[in-house]
């Protein structure tokens, strides 16, 4: 990974010096494993684990070795037992009872236990952000978007605890993912175990931390890694669908929030009025290399036979990337939320905005009740309400005509924005008004007639002749009314009551 | 494909009746190439293909026989032998030369070339209706959006444009991977001719309108075909970019565009208001669908020596879906397009409630000039105008407070939004009035110190004692100045002057 | 789904009547629920139930009113709510307070657990079969192949519970991935509830077999989903590798096993004698299109806010796409697995024809052993069986000739074809003996000097003179003592003992 | 790219410090443009250059900046304006009419361009490479394989032509994908040029070797790079397909051919008999690494609007690794090919092993013209050329046997071992004998019946009567006769005669 993204204790993990010394651990937990077995005098084991840790490992010995030789675990062994005499040497490398991959993969498996760890802390992290997120906006309320679209009326609290769930899920997969770090294996050429003795093989794992898995091939089963990776893409990707969310939110000229800009930041070199929404943005690249590398280790399942080595050059790239790009998202994704700039003003302003089409829904249920003693179908009380929500955005006669005739001339198109902006804005009106008052419009996009416009004023007026209803639709159109089931889902997924 | 997308030409042209009849082509022009190079006289050409042109393949006899010999193209040569004479059987199937995949390459070859066609004229068709719509709002201006933030001037025409040019490039690679398509072979099990004669193979692919592919195996190598699925999958990703811009346009309460939204259209079963974007999302869908299907296609570049059977199963599954989806996601944005909602009206106020911050390039550059006599730097001239941006979109004191105190209750939350319904707009501030009068504010979001604004103020009141300077700044901030260069976009694009 | 992979079951479930029967279901369970709850009488329910019930969904009456109102819910709605009583016709649909994807969501969660039954089922079924095979050929020696080439020694029985290990691991995954298809939502349109009692959620799901996803949005997150086409994609790819093991057993001329081939089947309509291997090949097929499949489906899990219909056109066709080519992929692989045409004979002159390579690794431990009185280090004991290894594959001369000059023309090849026929084949000789009789020679293609050949062979002779060694020695060859611990896998996979 | 695979040129061209001076290169274009149209004098843009030739950028300054504002672009310019006096600073970054990516989009081109070049090369070398192996083995005789069985008769010289084309189809995609790479922009923030001269912009892109791309937004449409990324990925793939065919070719114990294996490599650690095919399996990993870079690159097609920032990441990772990966496959892949130990006289005993079946066509054709005057029917021809197929891979009665009862202990499989070592090896009987003396036999594996084979061996026995017959059938097995077409692709590809 480029050192623009890369995550410190991944690098470190990933290193070679740190491969090799783990490859010497596995060494040791054989020779370990031998003598609490009996096989081997402990005196042996601490002469040659002393001698060992004393000499440092020279990665450029065992660089040189390796292009020589072409092998990079045989060259590692030619630089250990360069140090033990002689006699000591049959010790190591099991008494060349074992395959290179007996000592790599529990390496390996302590490499992927490692990276995940702070991939965990960072997810519990990044949810431990959005519950406080929840907890403090929760009676801020905004208006919820279905298709990009204003919806009905909720909490930024709420918003906040979706986002939570969606990492709770994949936190849940991370978990299953990880229970096949348990296993490893140290099981010979072919994972029948040669001349290893199957004791040796259990005792040297619990030294290192592992469960034999039983049914290995020279190497483990690719199957138990592949979940790991694509548990890192989900993560991903939900950091990116709330990025995108945020980006959403963050579009100007009213953001309702906006990721975090420093003070001394410079949104562009051309433009300095600009927020941009980089950090946020970036997700979607994060997202889009963690699809391709959680892919490209799907693929490592396949091999041929006891095994083939197309997998290795795709380990020692893909792996670590991976972890870097989880990492750096989470931590990214921190901070920005962490940071985030909240704006329950304009968060307040989008629901005025939006003419009290948030409680539409609330408005038919209405209708299509109180509609009934005057033959009004349920599917009338949708099409009622439907034509107040396009009556509230019907457009000035101004607008209209420019719609029909767009300008054909930039000083045409210049006049028109001064006069624009010298023009009175609109008063805002609202579907509660247009219906209490019974003064739909017929509209030029949706199939209702003058009459049935007709006949549906008269119903409503009939309807809000009696000051009860009246009231109950005034009630519809307020916030503790819609958001009364909200703190179940406190309730449930915060335990708040 | 599920009938919900599939086009009707792709489901004929990948039918099985078409397919067998393509391989009797096939067969047939084997037998005629043989006439054409005097190897055997055209009486038996024209007794065998007036039989089986007589005879219509028996579909079911097909599929019955296949399932008992496992062999398609052999149960096939079964079905059309029956109605041969014996006399005439082994001039059928090449007399014994031929191997499956020399009738089905050419026919494979057929079905790709005749998909392509109406994909073909898709891009073109809906490139038109985007130069109908670039030259329909040549001069309707609005908000180029960077970051999804504004950024400076453009017109609608203009947006077009960079539409139909992404599409342009697509045309071209789409064009390249086409010329795979000329291409096809009949050179026996290994591709090597074994008794075939190299003549025969040239005529007889004349005779089915290709040219041989020297150096195929048994089969075609699937480099030449890998490209064209790429192609598709470049559309339709370049259709969701459009796609994507659309639903970005169309966020409510103030679209500038929307698809077209038919009169009897019901957008939510719960929310009457709704007007959904539904086919623009769908595209999104589509391009996950046909990255997936390309991405397939080019592991069929793979196979073991002279061929294996890998990528049977995959071209008969995803080549037709490729096309149906490429050209369902084609024919829906030509709908969209060409039905799209366009609001010139609301692409204004979006200009004027951006406050003057579109020409901010323009005016740091005015600055940068204007402000050398008093000795003011270039990174000066942004920071003024970044500052007037700020100070233009600066919240309310009441804004501000809630921003610090979010409610803590929904009660509270119900008044404040009663509150704001009343309360009156805010006037928009102009970063054109701010910096004409000298007017900067600290910001709490920036560096400057009350020093440097007071600072900045007296140099910019200096500027505009000039009239010179305050009439060349105003132009700064009107269309027919900002745009006067993108002409030369129309005019190399459209050939317009 | 084309007809020649589709699963009878799968094509049942996810066909739109199916579809629309679960529809129907969760909008019963609502009304039901609401009976549990005392919102609403048993009698409404029973009434409503029994109409509809009595009155067959018209698919076609449906579909027309879908494609005039673009909206499939709301027209099954309606197609529904034709049968009903003005009086009962608001109880319907939740009265008002569902949204779509309330009704959907239970379906599809349906579709799902519905569809996951057959592949589990399957995943047993397969692993039974390669359960009977470690059992039936515990006792079939054969070579083990890393990186292609001939490793040590193991059983056929063996290489089957690796295979059976691989699709334990993939059925974990899928067990873990199947957790998340108990909960579902109906919570309204945006999560929140609107109007909807969450007790009624709760009751109307515990009817429908689900438990509340309290954090929904519009839908579940699609989070909860991508696992379990993961999983799918895992089995497939295993089922690859264990198909691809079989190609590489079948090869020609001397196959260790075969997938079946049926006695009137046809390998080849121009080569007669080929058996070739179609339904393990078609895995690579299958394998490729599932990895597509899966990679697309993790592309849902980005929508934007409370939801946009991005996943819904490629839920419509990957999933079910993903059940076919899962069920047909494991029921072609139990077909071979079932069927496979086993050759112990040819497996045995495999091990023959490795000439006691199979024991190199403890033909050196028993070297590094054996050697230390005669400083024989490990690395010359690694070298020694290294160079006996390539000198009994040593070529012939007239093979080493033809080598170094290969033919100038066909005749000449023709000749040598005619003089190789006749020629008599060369003895095999053994590692073993080499090493017995101390008969090593230098290698062109190893850098051991002839000197230290000289050196090695005399150390040889000296082991040999003893008796016991050359006991142990031949022991060192033999299958029991190879495979001493072979057992241990049955015992842990199988519980045999 | 970790060091391992890292190509020392794409690491360079990719360098931060390469990638500023590109910025440099840019900026001083745009001033040098301005002189050529008379915009500005010669001796500014002279004494701007100096200045900043003469001093070197600050990396460690740079993006010590970068972390504090953000924005790596703008950090460059105030690296390099530190260095200019005021009065030169107003011509540096066009005036400040340029945006970021229009200094950074000529510098991303020439870093693609430069890239290009020598993946081009590498291409035209191993193709080179190709060609003198397929010259080399023009005459040398071997088993063509389809579905990894034995087909037809071949040389290994047309197996390499066949590379050579799929090579040769990939670097025609390669050349049509470089073609957008002519293409850059410096044409501002929303690609309209703002107050940027367009002819600046053509003039100052002619300076740094590109023509303007009409139509782009802030950035070039992501389509034009996308097909570069396939064409690389379909160069490693076809370089895996070769790989993979070397791999198949190279497995013990009777390799054709074998990727070059250095004198002192060790194949093994445990297992010193090995020759790992390790360079060829590491392609597959290349390839799996290749797809899913390529993959991500196609996601960049993507963006909102004008753009925003998705793509940069992904660009800063994965354009470089695509290259080194394409690159480290290419340079490995001819170190291959270049070394390959081919072994004719194995690719002989395959022909002779597989008994005549290579001529299998042939002989059913033969069979289908001699039978005529028997009546015997084309489908019998095939049915009798099967049978002899199968007779002569009938197993031995004690094969037979073992096949049906597997052994039941290891003792027995060792017994069984011992017995198959000195039993005496069956003489291989050839199609052609059978046939020609009429001797079919029936087979449990086919439908024939004991009658149908005996008038087959009749009407064998009278066709052989003929002398004339004999001969022909002889030749039939002869390579001249069979591979008398293969010139044809020597002659069409190499324009050998």
């Amino acid at each position: 990974m480029i050192p623009r993204y890369a995550q410190a204790e991944i690098t470190e993990i990933w290193s070679d010096r740190n491969k090799l010394e783990l490859w010497q651990k596995s060494e040791l937990a054989v020779i370990e494993a031998k003598v609490n077995l009996n096989q081997v005098t402990r005196d042996v084991f601490v002469k040659i684990s002393e001698i060992l840790k004393g000499a440092p490992i020279d990665l450029e010995w065992w660089k040189k070795k390796d292009r020589e030789i072409r092998h990079d675990l045989n060259a590692f062994i030619e630089e250990r037992v360069r140090f033990l005499p002689l006699e000591l040497r049959p010790y190591f490398h099991g008494d060349e009872e074992l395959t290179s991959y007996d000592v790599e993969e529990p390496a390996f498996g302590q490499m992927l236990k490692g990276s995940v760890i702070p991939v965990e802390r960072e997810v519990s992290e990044i949810m431990n952000v959005l519950e406080g997120l929840a907890r403090k906006y929760r009676y801020t309320i905004m208006m919820g978007r279905t298709h990009g679209q204003e919806a009905e009326l909720q909490t930024f609290g709420k918003r906040c605890l979706t986002w939570y769930q969606d990492l709770g899920v994949d936190l849940f997969f991370l978990k299953m993912a990880k229970r096949s770090l348990k296993y490893s294996k140290i099981s010979g050429a072919l994972g029948n175990y040669g001349s290893i003795d199957p004791k040796v093989e259990k005792e040297a794992l619990k030294i290192l931390g592992f469960q034999p898995f039983y049914g290995a091939t020279q190497i483990m089963p690719r199957e138990l890694y592949a979940p790991l990776a694509q548990s890192f893409c989900q993560i991903v990707m939900t950091l990116e669908k709330i990025a995108t969310d945020i980006r959403l939110g963050a579009r100007s000229p009213r953001p309702i929030y906006q990721e975090p800009f420093a003070k001394a930041q410079k949104g562009s070199s051309r433009m300095p009025h600009k927020k941009n929404s980089i950090s946020t943005e970036q997700m979607e690249g994060m997202a889009r290399m963690e699809k391709g590398n959680s892919h490209t280790i799907m693929e490592n399942i396949r091999t041929w036979e006891e095994r083939a080595i197309e997998q290795s050059s795709v380990e020692r790239v893909v792996w670590p990337d991976l972890f870097h790009i989880v990492l750096h998202s989470l931590r990214t994704m921190t901070k920005v939320l962490r940071g985030l700039a909240v704006y329950p003003d304009n968060m307040l302003w989008e629901v005025i905005d939006s003419r009290g089409c948030y409680a539409s829904g609330e408005a038919k249920k209405f209708l299509a009740k109180k509609g009934v003693p005057f033959s009004l179908s349920s599917e009338e009380a949708y099409r009622i309400v439907q034509l107040a929500a396009f009556n509230v955005f019907e457009p000035s006669t101004g607008a209209r005509q420019l719609r029909g005739n767009p300008p054909t001339s930039l000083d045409q198109a210049n006049e028109l924005l001064l006069r624009f902006q010298v023009a009175p804005r609109p008063v805002p009106v609202s579907i509660k008004d247009i219906m209490l008052n019974g003064e739909l419009k017929p509209s030029s996009e949706l199939e209702a007639t003058e009459a049935n416009v007709q006949k549906w004023n008269e119903v409503l007026r009939q309807i809000f002749q009696d000051q009860g209803s009246t009231k109950e639709f005034h009630q519809i159109f307020s916030a503790p009314y819609l958001l009364r089931h909200e703190a179940k889902l406190y309730q449930e997924i915060l335990g708040l009551e």
